[in-house]
């Protein structure tokens, strides 16, 4: 391997000088200059990025910590993110917690020893994250200390019951989602807060984000609540696991029952009928956070930290055609 | 932050001394490294990971490449990649290249630049990996250079076709996948191996590996075969527009039409019917690569650098049963 040591015993210089025209600071003479720029092309020496990150006490990598790449909402999300570094010279070190303070703890220990210039987090558990000395974007998760990009979950949730209200059904069942995930709350709480106004009587009842989570919490539905004509799922993997169990039991979709899932996954439209669903701009999502840490990596001035994207109703054959 | 240097003017030692003690390298007497290991508890004093790394020439980084993590075969491959090197304290740089070579040269000289110990790539176009000074691990690739972790393909493509035959197929449409993907075309030759010695008749189409993309050729399956009474598809999410297609125009499934997918990603137990298909162990591929990765960094000798790992039929609700 080349070194700036060869490079400046080849040009007859002193490294302090190579370094001067590496980092285009300090004088060096014209004709000097040359002759180390020639050198370096000759020897094809390609200055070692770590060693000068840790001279200029930056790299060019961010930390992005996910809860779980499984989860089909994140891939998206992270290609989103990449897709957008990578154009300014960017590399990503990703991270998955599954909701894990500790295994979060540490990779933000790690994401420090490895010198990121900041931190995009879908995952905030730790408190670590309250003295970092490097930017953080909070994605798909909001708190008020950080920036953060986020979809409009009241949005979306009262979307999603107004949907199933006004296309009839009057017996609807909330599927709740994990209670310690914000964005599953807050539009929770917006569906909640359309379906007590209206004059549907409707149920609750808490699942997981899994399809296997969901089932057992899907058959006690139906057990239940035989005569709901409408369920209103907190994720498209819940909605799918709700399909499979009113398909079983012979109901027909839309016809007997509706069905509206969360999210806008591939799934959605590849299951049988396919997910009327409430889209989040996943990738757009993750371009956007990628930006807004760019941004202030570059201290730029007067930029809108707190960036909420709008979501919208995609139309598909769980839900009835809206009488007109 | 505290640095070494903060270490050893409090400890009124010399740098050197605190470097010997914290690399467990050269002399220090025992009561000045107590000392010394006192003051860096009392100061809370971190040592550099990467300065550290520059020193030794290592880092605790492994770079994964990958095609395109929105693909959902990938995010279970990655989580067993990352699962497994976590646990001996590395982390990962992800990049997706997209099978696009400028890209995936790109990502290697970072992954380079940022010290990797070794690379892990479901992705080898670039010519770049050939003159590499780091280990270099192919997941779900394979060519006669590198150390490859891979399922078995020969035995998938023949189990797909014998499903198929087994079962009363006649009239076999065989959809091909992209033909520079190797394990794709190592399971479509192994399947027309075993149809050919059949006496079933059989027709193949060239299809990309995409819902969107495999639309046309599905319907134009359909039009030129119309008496096609078995499909095996090049992974599953093919076989899940096979699925909607045959669906949509009155085909009743098993009874009228079999379909066989590939990969059993999470999809293929969430459409419906849900899909027969050959099960590869994605998290344990990804698992097996990271292991021999690691094996290999610790110059562990006479190990098995090609390691193929079986596969198997799930079947569900898109195949008859077999006939006893």
């Amino acid at each position: 391997m080349v070194t700036i040591r060869d490079v400046a015993r080849e040009a007859g210089v002193s490294v302090a000088t190579v370094s001067r025209v590496l980092n285009k600071s300090g004088y060096v003479q014209e004709d000097t200059k040359k002759l180390v720029l020639e050198v370096i092309q000759k020897l094809n020496y390609k200055p070692n990025e770590v060693a000068r990150s840790l001279y200029k006490r930056e790299s060019k990598l961010i930390g992005l910590l996910l809860p779980d790449i499984t989860n089909p909402f994140f891939p998206e999300l992270a290609r989103g993110v990449e897709d957008a570094v990578q154009n300014e010279g960017y590399r990503l070190i990703v991270g998955n917690s599954d909701e894990d303070m500790e295994k979060e703890f540490r990779y933000i220990e790690t994401f420090l020893q490895n010198h990121v210039m900041g931190i995009i987090a879908s995952t905030i558990h730790s408190d670590r994250f309250l003295n970092l000395k490097i930017p953080v974007v909070l994605l798909d998760r909001t708190t008020d200390q950080f920036p953060s990009v986020y979809s409009n979950h009241q949005q979306g949730g009262r979307l999603a019951a107004r949907t199933l209200l006004e296309r009839g059904s009057r017996e609807i069942t909330v599927l709740r989602g994990p209670q310690h995930i914000r964005p599953a709350q807050e539009r929770f709480l917006a569906a909640l807060d359309v379906l007590s106004q209206s004059s549907a009587c409707f149920y609750v009842m808490d699942t997981s984000f899994t399809f296997n989570g969901a089932k057992a919490s899907v058959k006690e539905v139906f057990q239940k609540y035989p005569k709901t004509d409408g369920i209103l799922a907190c994720n498209d993997v819940v909605a799918t696991a709700v399909l499979h169990e009113a398909l079983r039991i012979g109901k027909r979709i839309p016809e007997d029952l509706q069905i509206i899932g969360y999210d806008d996954v591939p799934i959605s439209e590849l299951v049988f009928p396919p997910l009327t669903t409430i889209h989040q701009p996943a990738y757009k999502m993750g371009e956007e956070a990628a930006k807004l840490l760019l941004a202030i990596l570059r201290k730029e001035k007067c930029m809108d930290t707190q960036i909420k994207l709008p979501v919208k109703l995609i139309e598909r054959e769980t839900t009835r055609k809206v009488e007109s």
